[in-house]
């Protein structure tokens, strides 16, 4: 893409009333735009972020057996009185329409999927299902002051998954643990198994944390097992769920995801059993499992950055390479088109700071904005026949022969 | 895919309340489910389509030079008191939230995007600007009883063009019809350009209609010139805009798109202006584009079924080729597998029947879910070393031999 072509621009100044790194930062870069409190749109470069970020969960989730689906996020009342949740969730945001219908906007789904799931899976032979989206949900937030980190408006991946007994639900679970794993490696997020509070059915939920000074969680670590204990509990659990050990240390953090075994809380709501083999009903019990990208994107934003900027890890970047053409020297022009093309055409993602502007606004706009890997084009490279490349988060750069590009 | 994987089950009887033939087709072969009037969640086989249809839009707005975005539908009172439509839009769903705020859901999103573009685009050399997004809006409709033609929530894509002139504003708009009628030919829907009620600024909008016995519109066609007039303007616009011609036939249709030009309406409301080359404050004039991808959905299994069940254009079904292996012989299975793994690895979508029910049943839910091309393996094929293959809107099938597939 020809950055000059791009209608947003970077900004200098720290946005006022934003206090989070995360919004401060993608908003000064032209990654999104506050519209409200905890309410933001997505501007072109951060609107490939968080595709990027979508498509991964997405690959992760059908690799684990999920079936894709979308929700409406308009839920009428009448199933939210039937778990008796209408008047439990705080942060609901509740309307009404056409003939006084009540409504409530999903702050997640299984008050819809459940019923549907229903409809199709009756018999043992229909079990185990396991169903996903990737949607935006609102939550009705007091305080909405973290950037991407709490929105009222924010994306979430929820996966659904249904089993005829807990042993199948058990075996489901911890698969969805080695998935979620995945999930963060790919975007450069190290993170731990957070034990926390469970329900009436379970001991514990699990989170996954990962470590930062901004986190508004906090964590006691095992550093043996690399997993963690919740601070909601760690009253009751004092010591590592795994190896016993006492020493847990204190961390900030920040919850990334979160899975959750519901048993048949919700499916005993709805009436939901299964007939088994012998002909007999049987409770079909449930299990949750939450991502939200655009969580992830702003979390990804409070651990990489640096003074200059963002520092994007490489499966996330809005492009794989920022191309940062100096001067208006016809021929520099020419040659960086040609390189232009010839990345592009090997698949390669492409920003090129065609604009007329200063050498040092296109190194701070670069800094800023933070693609990791950065080509520059200029009178004297292009007299060695090189360019310089440097990666954004390496001090040193590179004189690189334009043919070995 | 293994539809034995697919959670959904297909239906025999129409679905009670549901008074259209999109939704009923829709919800009996397992594309789509009714949550409430006018609210569907889309199910694997209803997501692919909507999805294929997003793509083929998001194309060709990429194409007119449309930068993709992502707006909320969240959107705070404010922005719609500064225009004058927070009490007019008599569909817009209102909510109250945290603090008393009080915030509407979008139903359409200029008073988003014209304070956004306004950060961004002050100077001629910023314009024009197109930006679009696809998004879910929320319309309070009082009747929600033609499936995915008129939801509660819906998706939409809606570009917003920018520009310093009236000029420069038609030029866009000229180009915008052409890359809608590009859309709707590659969703296989013919569509008439058709002259409506424009607005204080404009004399007229301009819609796509496509022509159907179930459409909700009436318009007024010229044969000659392939344009028509929208009954609504029809007192006032007697003959065809084009020709002149007076020999306009009325016809039922369905509006699948309408592009508008705003002209200052909303810039004006924003105080948005441009400095243009000479330093002077001149007005932004905008223009607004709209497709809903669900209601493209809806009106293709209006126009594209038969006795039988659905009939998908190529480009926008489900999956290409529907594989059915007919019984339960090992060796059928095994043969049908090759061909599976054959057509998948030179990028061809199948989805194979592999689940043990009568031909008789296959053939019926294949006819239901409506992919264009039909391949079957059965014993009597096999022994001639061919497969059967058949286009779901032709009566005859061809045997075909397998290293031919």
């Amino acid at each position: 893409m020809l950055q000059s072509k791009l209608f947003t621009k970077t900004s200098k100044q720290t946005p006022k009333d934003e206090t989070s790194v995360n919004a401060s930062l993608l908003m000064r870069a032209g990654f999104v735009d506050k519209l409200t409190a905890g309410v933001y749109t997505y501007l072109p470069l951060g609107l490939r972020v968080l595709n990027k970020i979508k498509n991964i969960i997405r690959e992760e989730m059908n690799e684990l057996g999920g079936q894709e689906i979308l929700m409406p996020a308009l839920t009428p009342k009448e199933n939210w009185v039937t778990t008796g949740r209408w008047d439990k969730i705080d942060v609901m945001f509740k309307l009404e329409g056409a003939g006084s219908k009540e409504y409530a906007l999903g702050s997640t789904h299984e008050e819809v999927v459940t019923p549907l799931v229903q409809k199709f899976a009756s018999s043992y032979k229909d079990l185990p299902v396991a169903v996903y989206q990737i949607q935006d949900k609102f939550r009705n937030e007091p305080r909405a002051k973290a950037g991407l980190l709490r929105g009222r408006e924010f994306s979430m991946k929820d996966l659904y998954s249904f089993h005829g007994s807990d042993e199948d639900l058990d075996r489901f679970y911890e698969k969805s643990i080695d998935s979620y794993f995945k999930i963060f490696k790919r975007c450069s997020l190290e993170s731990y198994l957070t034990f926390a509070s469970g329900g009436v059915f379970s001991k514990y939920s699990h989170e996954f944390q990962t470590l930062t000074e901004n986190g508004e969680d906090h964590i006691f670590v095992c550093e043996k097992c690399k997993v963690a204990v919740n601070k909601e509990i760690i009253e009751e659990q004092k010591e590592c769920p795994k190896c016993g050990n006492k020493d847990l240390v204190e961390k900030k953090s920040i919850e990334i995801g979160n899975i959750f075994k519901l048993k048949s809380k919700f499916t005993d709501a709805f009436g939901y059993k299964y007939t088994d083999e012998e002909g007999k009903q049987q409770p079909v019990v449930m299990g949750c499992y939450g991502i939200g990208p655009s969580r992830i994107m702003g979390t990804i934003v409070e651990i990489y950055n640096d003074e200059n900027g963002m520092v994007w890890p490489k499966e996330v970047a809005p492009f794989d390479v920022h191309l940062l053409s100096l001067g208006e020297d016809e021929k520099i022009l020419k040659e960086t088109e040609k390189i232009y093309k010839k990345l592009q055409a090997e698949g390669v993602e492409v920003l090129w700071d065609d604009r007329n502007i200063t050498a040092g606004n296109k190194f701070a706009d670069s800094d800023l904005i933070g693609i990791p890997k950065r080509v520059v084009v200029s009178k004297k490279t292009l007299e060695a026949g090189s360019v310089e490349v440097k990666m954004r988060n390496e001090k040193e750069s590179n004189l690189i022969e334009i043919k070995n590009l």
